[in-house]
């Protein structure tokens, strides 16, 4: 029998498809692997071909926009909002518009192009999650900018354009809608409770897993990984800290180096049980106005993409997911890590 | 420069990335042409491949299951939702579920295999627009369900897994997240100003045309097709009847033989304008236990598969849309419909 869930936070019922069932194998998706061998943009030795560098990671001895570096964060070249000038809000009739005022940035994670974020060590992982709390740290500054989101295409299915491993980020003076649903999810939940629902759920896992698994895949070094109780994809993943945290930038209490540990870890586990596909991953962290909330815990969304979106889901906002969270949990809960 | 616009309805803020401008010829995006020769099983003389007919449009002396038939309507043979059984929601800690009801069914639109829904007779179109509106008033009578979903996949890279067109509706016991979320915002304005959003929203686009065209796209018959001001997707466009209905299958007033004639000329020009494209297509009407509203307003919503959606997207609900509509408008006002 088919099953409606709904998240709790956003309130969006999801439909668990059984007669559409579909095992990791049934899923048809190539496999993510670099193809180019030519240095690209993003390679050592082509610093030249990108916009000047706004941070790197390099050792003793390196220049700025030369090689040497471990990781790399430089404007986008075709930047979705541009970091130049007023926002200028204005209406038109029932209209209202502003500038295209942001920032876009991209950060490549290695000077290997043959590689993947989940091929990375743990600390190399580590030092591109680090920079992405950096750059956080440097866009709350702009008093325009009321968010930043971070996020990664991983393959071409997914969106990526270069196969070079890089993740972006882009500063909007807009929270954005999925953001501010999430907050207003939360505070309603928090304001009749007194509780975090991200924590409620955290809590309700930890429990599902001493009852034979649930939908935990993982809780290591203070962070877990476990597939939502409704999720519109199937294997969709998210992480969490364990301790209530709103801001991604607030460290105070957490390991960092967990936190790329567990990813890492997490990535493999994909690309084993579902064959290196592609997925996008996001982060939401609270505004960048409002850092501390006892109402909002920041979390990675991980999305393979395995699954086409059809004027069903764009048309309602309702998705069909063939895949039963707790089987999802199941195979990567078991799955053995990919060989090195 | 780049502009950050909202949708006065729900409220949600795309970038027009002028920046990643965007004409017809820049989209790379395979045409959809029929490929297979055999019948199908949507195909006359295959009837008994499908589960038994729920309903069709046929000439006298026609037998049901059998050829003769102009428009066909039967359960999906892998329904996302089962008609059969109760809801019985329920409660697990933070989380709510209830049975997978509600109905999934098929409407096959034509014996022609190799042709599609732009590429069909005025009469034709309007044949299926009136099927789709029978299939609705029926559902309407379950008392188990809140919502029919009316949506189109056109073209493989749409999510269409069969070619014979057909499009398909879901009945669902919630009403849509991105129903709820429309309703939500046009009650907000209804109460400010006691308009329909949608009514004022036409009243701004006609004037726009005598401006020199903006967004509107056609005006005939008592229908209007337009691309929104703040469109997710590049050459989104909606079509919305000129007096306030909220029903879709409500016709007291309107002509569905004019709808049907400018739904088919919108796909071709599309056809025309962007060489074939995949789109889906989805009828947003008011939920079927409050059929007559006075602060919504139904419309079809069209949008061509161009662009890829990404971890920003996902991960934000906030879209980057490369081609203003104000230019997609133009091409679709000036585009020479395709010959037959």
């Amino acid at each position: 029998m088919p099953e409606l869930r709904r998240d709790p936070v956003v309130g969006r019922w999801v439909i668990i498809s059984t007669e559409r069932s579909r095992r990791p194998s049934d899923f048809a998706s190539a496999p993510v692997r670099p193809q180019s061998a030519v240095p690209c943009v993003f390679c050592p030795g082509q610093e030249s071909r990108t916009p000047e560098e706004i941070l790197a990671v390099r050792g003793p001895g390196g220049m700025p926009n030369g090689p040497g570096w471990q990781v790399r964060v430089v404007p986008n070249k075709f930047p979705a909002l541009r970091i130049e000038g007023e926002l200028e809000p204005a209406g038109d009739g029932v209209y209202d518009r502003m500038n295209g005022i942001g920032a876009h940035e991209v950060i490549i994670e290695t000077p290997d192009h043959s590689t993947s974020l989940a091929d990375l060590t743990s600390g190399q992982v580590s030092a591109v999650l680090e920079v992405w709390r950096q750059r956080m740290v440097d866009l709350q500054k702009d008093t325009r900018f009321e968010y930043v989101s971070v996020f990664k295409n991983h393959g071409e299915a997914a969106g990526a354009s270069l196969e070079h491993p890089h993740s972006q980020l882009i500063a909007t003076p807009i929270v954005p809608m999925m953001v501010e649903q999430e907050l207003e999810g939360a505070l309603h939940h928090f304001r009749m409770k007194k509780r975090c629902i991200w924590c409620d759920v955290i809590r309700q896992e930890m429990q599902g897993r001493s009852r034979g698994g649930g939908r935990l895949i993982l809780a290591e070094g203070g962070f877990v990984a476990l597939c939502p109780y409704a999720p519109r994809f199937p294997f969709e993943t998210w992480i969490l800290p364990e301790v209530h945290r709103s801001s991604y930038e607030d460290t105070d209490g957490v390991d960092p180096d967990a936190l790329a540990h567990l990813l890492r870890e997490v990535l493999r586990r994909m690309d084993s049980v579902l064959g290196d596909p592609a997925w996008n991953l996001s982060l939401h962290s609270a505004p960048l106005k409002t850092p501390t909330l006892d109402h909002f815990h920041w979390h990675l969304e991980i999305i393979p993409k395995l699954t086409k979106v059809a004027g069903f889901e764009w048309g309602t906002g309702f998705f069909i997911n063939p895949t039963p969270p707790e089987e999802a949990a199941r195979y990567l809960r078991d799955g053995v890590p990919r060989a090195t």
